[in-house]
């Protein structure tokens, strides 16, 4: 048996407890350690002997970890971890600012290519898989319309934004792709839609006492940017219900590329997610990134990468042999 | 501007229609020649332009072309053509019987790799895209199953098993997947399904004058192998309604990853095709992994390749920069 691929986690929320969760189910990778900037007896962990480390104990295990997966936040952490790290550790991370993936990974290339360390970034489903599917599509329906749909999905930002309204206790807002816009596309008809025209908002609200619902549901619904644009619904539910039935963490939606070949013959391709938790199958997507890394690196591809530079093949823990008799 | 990508097509049927039609909607290419096994005045092209040269001026054009695109079939020609001709190009295939894959690629794979050539076998959409889909269906969510659907769609060999039953002028046959239990396997229920179970047949059949609908209609769905395993409707119709409803070639179908992660939680990816001719798209990939192909071997990758071994951004005309911009 070949020996495992380590792993390591820089920081440990929601991110983070998906990778420790997703490497029960990988037997040719193991975790390391879990490195957090909190202090060790704060950070809980799925399993009780999983090592927790100090944030400023990454560079003593450089050695003892072959990937690294950051776990941190695009907005503040990522842009200064993951060129840091990349002299250090083969990496993945899951920046998803999309306007600023360039520049993000320009910095991170310079450090990378210079130690001779491979770093992913930009992994999960959007940037990620989506994006794969999207240049799928482009590149094979060349005459054709990409049309990509999120949900149904809870969103952190508009449920964010429904909790600063005077009056609510708790709220979740979940983003849900139109059907009747999903229809068009899937029809090939090829629309001009607006993201307001493909998807639709629905609130899930806790009133705080004596709040008063018509005010609310208005502040709501007409809040520029956030809901104006769209069709909202909001439901007003108790404490218990919203604790009962909204505290997952459900996303996906499709990329659906539609087109024609010769004559105005039609041509579709979808990719679709629906996914249970939206935290856990990122993670899921980092972890099968993680092993394409240490190959890639091993075949002497340094520098930053995306998943479009990915063979699919290295993701799978089988060879390319065994993957082209028993899965091609 | 670059210097265009110099495709040939090697046999000129179906699928190098496809390949002629798909090559006018990618600026970035040009189609140099045909080659064809007919004489030229046979070979009716697309355009009148098209160059139609004899089979055995492919050594003489080797270094007119950049990369060959096969087009014959997977039983007798490209088991014999694919390893010779690795010598002398760049080449892509849609080698698809399953069980010899591995053979293929090692005929293949011994010639190119002597002649500096890189050759991609099995492209297309199964094997293919639908390899891709499952290769990252498994690494992403490793604890789930793995349906591939296929249809609806004209299946070839079924309709010519319905055209030698006695009695029947005309047919075409339809694999269609099951609603029931594609409903199943996207609720993640993890069924234990026969590809019966997945799929129904319908056959639209032109009856020759005198022949016995009752005694017609039994004889396919009793036919074993092919009919008797399933759910199957024969429809009879007038040659009329045939000829306009029966002559296109759609296809399509499903590839559905379905299973948990932490303490099950439901997580499904699904990858889709809905297509208006299956020979036109499976052309439509054969040409976009030729492009990856001349971008690995100008990487010095040589030898046989298969779809699992080409990162996604090869296939797409644009750079890895504009592609990290525009797309990711």
């Amino acid at each position: 048996m070949r020996a495992q691929l380590r792993i390591g986690i820089a920081g440990y929320g929601n991110l983070g407890r998906g990778v420790e969760a997703a490497l029960n189910h990988t037997p040719d990778m193991s975790l390391a350690a879990v490195f957090s900037r909190r202090p060790a007896e704060q950070v809980h962990t799925l399993r009780p002997d999983t090592p927790v480390l100090a944030w400023d104990e990454l560079e003593a295990h450089r050695d003892a970890v072959d990937v690294l997966i950051l776990c941190g936040g695009s907005r503040v952490d990522l842009p200064v971890q993951s060129p840091r790290l990349a002299e250090w550790f083969c990496l993945v991370d899951s920046f998803d600012t999309h306007a600023k993936i360039p520049e993000h990974f320009a910095a991170v290339d310079a450090v990378a290519g210079q130690s001779h360390k491979t770093a992913l970034i930009s992994a999960g489903w959007d940037p990620g898989l989506f994006s794969v599917a999207r240049v799928l599509g482009e590149a094979i329906i060349p005459q054709g319309d990409t049309h990509t749909f999120w949900g149904r999905g809870l969103s952190q930002g508009h449920s964010d934004a429904v909790r600063r309204v005077p009056g609510v206790a708790a709220a979740a807002q979940y983003t849900v792709p139109s059907e009747s816009a999903m229809a068009t596309v899937r029809a090939g008809e090829r629309p001009n839609l607006t993201v307001a025209d493909m998807h639709t908002r629905e609130c899930f609200v806790v009133l705080e006492p004596g709040a008063d619902e018509a005010a609310v549901a208005e502040a709501i619904v007409t809040m520029p940017h956030y809901f104006e644009p769209y069709d909202t619904v909001v439901n007003f539910i108790s404490a218990e219900e919203f604790a009962q039935d909204h505290s997952a963490m459900p996303h996906g939606g499709f990329v659906i590329r539609s087109g024609v070949s010769h004559e105005n013959t039609p041509q579709s391709l979808e990719f679709g997610l629906t996914l249970g938790s939206n935290p856990e199958f990122t993670a899921s997507v980092l972890v099968a990134y993680a092993r394409a890394v240490h190959r890639l690196n091993a075949r002497g591809h340094f520098g930053a990468v995306t998943v479009l530079d990915v063979p699919p093949g290295l993701l799978h823990p089988a060879d390319a042999s065994t993957l082209r008799s028993a899965i091609l």
